[in-house]
């Protein structure tokens, strides 16, 4: 039984598109495991080049994809034509993120017009068994009007003046 | 004037140590840019494959320079036989993280003998000008009697039972 | 020198007036001791009742003022239509709260036009001595064009349909 | 099933006699609704002198019962001769404390040996029905071998040197 019902029936298209283009999630190696309305999952394998000066996956990346797990989240439930932004988020560790894989699951806790607040746990896997290791609770704005769409190939080509989904999205404006 | 006074006279080399072994600033091109007791500056060069859906730089990176600008201002000011550990940061997100460069700005609130608060402060820079695009607040533990030294070269030749400081610190033990 | 240029040249008789409706801030002694643009201070004497377990105030009440600083540091540079709502607030405690009276600084980050960031410090004062017991972050929220104005005193005279700037402001509407 | 063995097995006594010793708690009407290993609740009917301006219960006193609801659920699994502190909590609004009764639910993330990571939510109750309005992350601190006990009744009949339990716990000490 789905616990939000999403205004967007290509949501998950939407979602999987956009998490596409975040060149820093190819960068850690993140993948986009599930998602539902209201509700995402991100993995990422262990690997060397990811740690911190004890070996541990670093705390940063774990927030890392804490924050897009709960960003795609919130985005899940938005109407098509809108943006997400992070506000802001807090992350809890709970213990050194070792192991085979971390998944962070991302879930709406409310979802406003402007405002949405979602929250995520990461886990460490092991040989099967999986380990709580970070908390996160976060705030995301809706920017209705703006689109979640790729900059143009050859922007260049577009007169600047014609490219309002391509402004920045100000968070705080 | 010193906000701090070091315990550790060496605590520079200690923090310039800790960070190189820290394989995921490496994977991010971060470099520490200044290093003084209680306060440390960690910067990014702006590269595409830092990026979220929209351009700018992932929130989930600004994340990782602020905590870890944090973490080795409150380094800095431990024991020369500490480690330290994130127990939790909470992170605003004020402007689009765009421009040349990002500069964390981490600072010791108040440095205590289990717990320390650190906050930091992120700037985007583009042609000189300087734009603050994030502020954190953050809470790290020491983890006394547990050297930040690096693992053994070969491992294999050190027994287990005598490698305490190789036992995974737990921020929640 | 202001950091910050106020939208509406009455901005403290408005802060005053507003801060004079929340009976929680009468309940536990607060008064508002300063309102410039962007900061305002706001400070509470020890009482015996608004102590935690172990005879220190209590963790939520400095939390109260210093939200309640910031919520006013923000308000101060908005509109004068405008409410002001709390979206978060983040508090570390970093020393007991005790002495003789406790001071919220409230400071504002980053003013948007939607949302506002502020921070709050909060002091203990001893015998002239202060010394700094919490530090905050917080997100508040704009809610333009509803004008924080008291409720009729005779609202049952009013019919529910004309009072606009009654109807709760939502903040994740 | 429990979630969590308590340490003590008369935990529940040492909660409710330390929450009645918060003279906080009886200022704002808040009560103690459920006490299990690591989980709490507390509860205050709504009243006037708990409002801001609009007319709700502050978004500090939320704060406060979140924050006390979370700081039991952690002190209900420490051992017979800890105290507990708050370090830090972070608390997201989500929509109007307004109704008959809030209730703040508290619950234990993750218990370690000196931190403990807690959640709660906090609930407005009307005519049976129950809506979210807050959500928050705490980091609850152990205090071992600093019972919480009552403080002397005629504190200058006892030799400072001889009331351990009376020296203020420090939380960042």
């Amino acid at each position: 039984m789905a616990r939000f019902e999403p205004q967007d029936p290509l949501f998950e298209a939407r979602v999987r598109a956009s998490f596409a283009r975040q060149r820093a999630m190819a960068l850690i190696g993140a993948s986009l495991s599930a998602v539902r309305p209201g509700e995402v999952e991100i993995g990422i394998p262990y690997r060397e080049d990811l740690t911190q000066q004890h070996g541990f996956i670093h705390g940063g990346i774990v927030g890392m994809i804490a924050d897009s797990a709960s960003g795609y989240a919130a985005f899940s439930l938005m109407p098509a034509d809108a943006s997400v932004l992070t506000v802001e988020y807090k992350l809890n560790l709970l213990a050194p993120a070792e192991g085979e894989a971390l998944l962070a699951r991302g879930r709406v806790v409310r979802a406003g017009r402007t405002l949405v607040i979602a929250e995520a746990r990461v886990s460490a896997l092991t040989e099967g068994r999986e380990i709580e290791i970070a908390a996160s609770l976060s705030t995301l704005m809706v920017l209705a009007g703006r689109p979640d769409r790729p900059r143009a190939a050859n922007a260049e080509e577009v007169p600047t003046s014609s490219r309002p989904s391509q402004r920045a999205p100000l968070p705080l404006d």
